[in-house]
């Protein structure tokens, strides 16, 4: 287990490291900026974040390693059973300006706790003004990097990725899916799904983005970006558990919080304008959208 | 029971026409725009929002008569025993454009379940550049309408709104507090008071609105007026009862969620500048500041 721990978080760094760079190309002049912490309990992260790049409004790539024991505020929600546990993950939040460039957000993680061991992560895509070939191409990638390993998986972590990014209290989904696991078994044939997942990430979102960002936008699409910004903001604060994982185990605010967009809105009641491109994206937001 | 249930719905329909006057002319132009809404297990409600008027950028007033078999999602957070409920109130949030007018909301409550029944509400100020005058106003114009009932009730209900709006993972008070009240005995006394502390609203707010409405505001004052709608976003979504309740009791979504603000932000990692209003605002966000 010691070396499927270090295994896992040796290609987190890695994968973090090659994100980063190539977010950082894509953006063209940007940097992300780092930071470093502790975890009081055990364990820390290395945080960055890019802000005001000409591409990204805001991008946060964080990767923690956190260990120790179980908060009592988290005992009943982790799977398994045993006072210690062990976690470490990347994840991803980009959120471009232009509107016509979708949202992203991807996390790949390992985690003990006992005697269990589980794999968990995804990736899944939130566009503004949807384009068919964006979203068969964002899953087709994903669905490749699924296939070579069992063609079981797609149709299962898609349609949970559908039920998880699901807001309730406005029955549609935060965006058009992609795949989520969670509590897959630590074996090796799992850590090398997880890998391809992964690497799938950069090949799944950057020709989407390079594709749109040249793409001119104004007020009005603005507008719509920060009213469904607003949608992604409830999602993570009132739904989305690595979020609530991430506040009652003590780890650092600013980091767990950087997958907030840097500026969201709220209209009272907004309907877009039948037939807008605005109300043809609702369509998109419907689970079991069949893309790939 | 069934004639405090009904008095109850009428002060609060009557303090929601009364707020709702008087909010239109402060903003001196802007109308409220009122939709009626019902619910689908019973009763229903009367929302009121006044958007883009030249004082508030956003002002909801909400009432809302529900009743029926308590839902089982809320079955264990509900006091008391019984499966049948009843619950009226009114419910605001007023987020006006100059960062130097705060924000408010309030709440004044009637809620029955089996043979039980309680009244709770209160009222709190988040100022985005704090006077002790105004809140000392606010707290002293809150304490005398719950010194007229029962001196012991300030001091608790104030330190009970310095517990309730409080962010953990922030470890600060979303604003300067108030007064916060629940599960008060269901008699003619607490009634009376109920009301006294809803007719204490307007002459509360309305003064430091009048004498800070004329402030001229700059983009840096804008942006951290912003900065702490955004925390106003975290609070609701992520700890706020009502909240909570409403989407849970399959509420009216756009009734619930008007609490949220037309525009927030989120900055990574920000911390404002030493000395500067923005860092002196921080020391008023703290809880057990002595005001009234």
């Amino acid at each position: 287990m010691t070396d499927m721990r270090e295994r896992a978080a040796a290609y987190v760094r890695e994968l973090q490291d090659r994100i980063c760079k190539a977010l950082e190309d894509l953006d063209g002049g940007a940097r992300f900026r780092e930071d470093r912490w502790e975890r009081e309990g055990g364990g820390g992260g290395i945080s960055r974040v890019l802000e005001k790049g000409s591409l990204f409004e805001k991008a946060g790539v964080n990767t923690s390693v956190v260990y120790g024991e179980v908060p009592e505020t988290l005992s009943g929600q982790l799977k398994g059973s045993g006072g210690e546990f062990y976690a470490t993950g990347v994840s991803l939040v980009l959120h471009p300006r232009n509107p016509h460039v979708p949202t992203v957000h991807a996390n790949f993680r390992f985690m003990t706790r006992g005697e269990g061991a589980w794999f968990g992560g995804g990736a899944d895509l939130t566009p503004y003004f949807p384009h068919k070939s964006d979203v068969r191409h964002f899953h087709g990638t994903l669905k490749a990097a699924c296939d070579a390993h069992d063609p079981a998986f797609y149709p299962r972590f898609k349609k949970w990725c559908d039920d998880y990014f699901y807001l309730p209290h406005r029955e549609e989904m935060r965006g058009v899916g992609g795949i989520f696991f969670d509590e897959l078994p630590a074996d090796e044939a799992h850590f090398d799904f997880l890998r391809s997942a992964g690497d799938a990430f950069l090949p799944a979102y950057l020709p989407i983005a390079e594709r749109r960002m040249g793409t001119p936008w104004n007020d009005r699409e603005r507008a719509w970006q920060l009213i469904r910004r607003g949608r992604y903001v409830e999602f993570n604060l009132v739904y989305d558990r690595g979020t609530i994982f991430g506040l009652r185990s003590q780890g650092r605010t600013e980091s767990i919080l950087m997958s907030l967009p840097p500026q969201a809105s709220w209209a009272y009641d907004h309907h877009p304008l039948p037939g807008s491109p605005e109300e043809q994206a609702l369509a998109f937001y419907q689970p079991g959208n069949a893309w790939a």
